[in-house]
């Protein structure tokens, strides 16, 4: 194995993943749990952070730690006061907050970013990975908007090199919270499973491309409505009620002539995602993958974390 | 006790409501019970009949009975097939259903009404309390907007004593799902009880208001994100989310120059849709209450149930 050079956390609310980074960001070894901030086990994190780097700590002693994410929210391990937007990588990295560890090392924490305003909106991990997609593909740098789509997506705007706007769309959790606990996830559940088409999703999609200014709203029903009349399977209805979601983030968030588009984050659902934009007259965005540990590599260079 | 002329029972998906009706509808005694379709015990509709009812057609034998609601749904006691839209009372009276019951008596259960087209919609007891309303508001059957807020709102165009179009819009569903099943509902669990104010309803309405045609989409993560920025009282965030869900139904479902416009329900949650619709522009709308027994004495009127 190369040497590493670096250990990068991206610890968010459900999954902890731990990277051992070398030269350039190169991803070296990495591992994954469940140990989102919400779900550490005894919210011990001093255990679930030696649970997931002794080894690489013990083998490379003195290795530089950095990590993102919701660790460093007021529910996290430290809290890292949020950054004002607009804000660059160089902002972030003397805003940095440490936590001591036993071997005398210090873990760094990436802040966040704040919006102000009356509608004001936060951003805590996707800022890394966003710097990291630009490490990954530089014409992004210059003037672009990255969707990351989950379950708050978040739509952000880059501008020489600093993100200079963003929102927040709470689409996969409204997504789940309807499925599981509305009745319009009933049909599904008691369909077929396996029997959901992706017409389905893009029917849903184009309902609300073209169902004007009411948006949603009025077209959430005909979900259970579609259904009861015989004009929508009952196993595609939640590939519907997906369209209909992503469709109305879509409406909300796709300004007019949209400069350089870039998707991060899970392969499927940025595919999901891609498909939707085309169907609102958009050029197929770029997905780029793997930025959380580029941007955890660029945040430590520059804050002279890596020694060079 | 006056003569009775009619048993009347609104049957929905959550409670059972049983009326001893007399001249002109006027209700002489009621029961309810928490027995919507979806929870009659052990599924046994006939026995929950006769525990609501078997005293009054003891004392009164031979009482024409009558219901609206679920009941006649495809989940309920039996199955009602919807009346085409525009439909008026002569139309609902004509296509009843009936079940024959233990004592040789007819339960009458009146059809809901079904909307076709590309987004179809359905209703199913609101029909008869539209009506009702119509029958104690003479005024409002030629031409009126009628609002039925609750988990399943619906927004009904009466023209010319027939219901001629109407459109379901899940606020109470959606409120009560992003409240227990989301993280906007963890602030207010956290927080003292009791301590909202209707300020933050009102804010929330006008920001939907002002918010334009992003709706709701655009402004459902303020809910937690003005609680983390200090802006909005953790106590008061569910008023504020509830401000926004019943703006949006407003934002979509309100037109321009609205008819005479009416409000039927509960009245704590009319009361709150008033608040609403005047921060929207419109005249304070009527409130109309106890439209359900109105209704059902209509109908069995109408269709001879009656026997005068």
């Amino acid at each position: 194995m190369k040497t590493p050079s670096l250990i990068g956390l991206d610890w968010g609310t459900s999954v902890l993943r731990a990277y051992l980074l070398g030269e350039g960001g190169a991803v070296l070894a990495s591992r994954s749990e469940n140990w989102g901030i919400m779900h550490v086990p005894g919210g011990d994190f001093p255990a679930a952070y030696d649970a997931m780097t002794l080894a690489w700590r013990e083998k490379w002693p003195g290795l530089p730690a950095l990590s993102s994410g919701m660790v460093g929210s007021a529910q996290g391990w430290r809290h890292a006061p949020y950054c004002p937007c607009p804000s660059g990588v160089n902002d972030l990295a003397q805003a940095m907050v440490q936590v001591s560890l036993s071997d005398n090392c210090l873990l760094h924490i990436v802040p966040g970013l704040l919006l102000s305003g009356a509608v004001p909106d936060v951003i805590r991990g996707e800022e890394t990975q966003i710097f990291g997609a630009m490490m990954s593909v530089p014409e992004l740098a210059e003037d672009a908007l990255f969707i990351l789509p989950g379950s708050h997506s978040k739509w952000a705007v880059v501008r020489r090199e600093k993100i200079v706007d963003f929102k927040t769309y709470m689409t996969g959790e409204l997504f789940a919270a309807l499925c599981e606990h509305t009745i319009l996830g009933r049909p599904a559940r008691e369909a077929d499973a396996g029997k959901s088409t992706s017409e389905a999703f893009e029917r849903g999609v184009c309902a609300i491309r073209d169902g004007g200014a009411r948006g949603l709203s009025a077209l959430l029903f005909s979900t259970r409505s579609l259904v009861l009349t015989q004009q929508l399977d009952a196993g595609d209805s939640l590939e519907y009620l997906s369209g209909l979601l992503i469709g109305e983030e879509i409406r909300c968030a796709l300004p007019a002539g949209a400069p350089h588009l870039a998707l991060i984050g899970a392969r499927a659902l940025c595919e999901r995602y891609q498909r939707a934009l085309v169907l609102f007259g958009s050029p197929t965005p770029r997905l780029v993958e793997d930025t959380a540990a580029k941007g955890l590599w660029e945040i430590a260079r520059i804050s002279g974390l890596l020694g060079v």
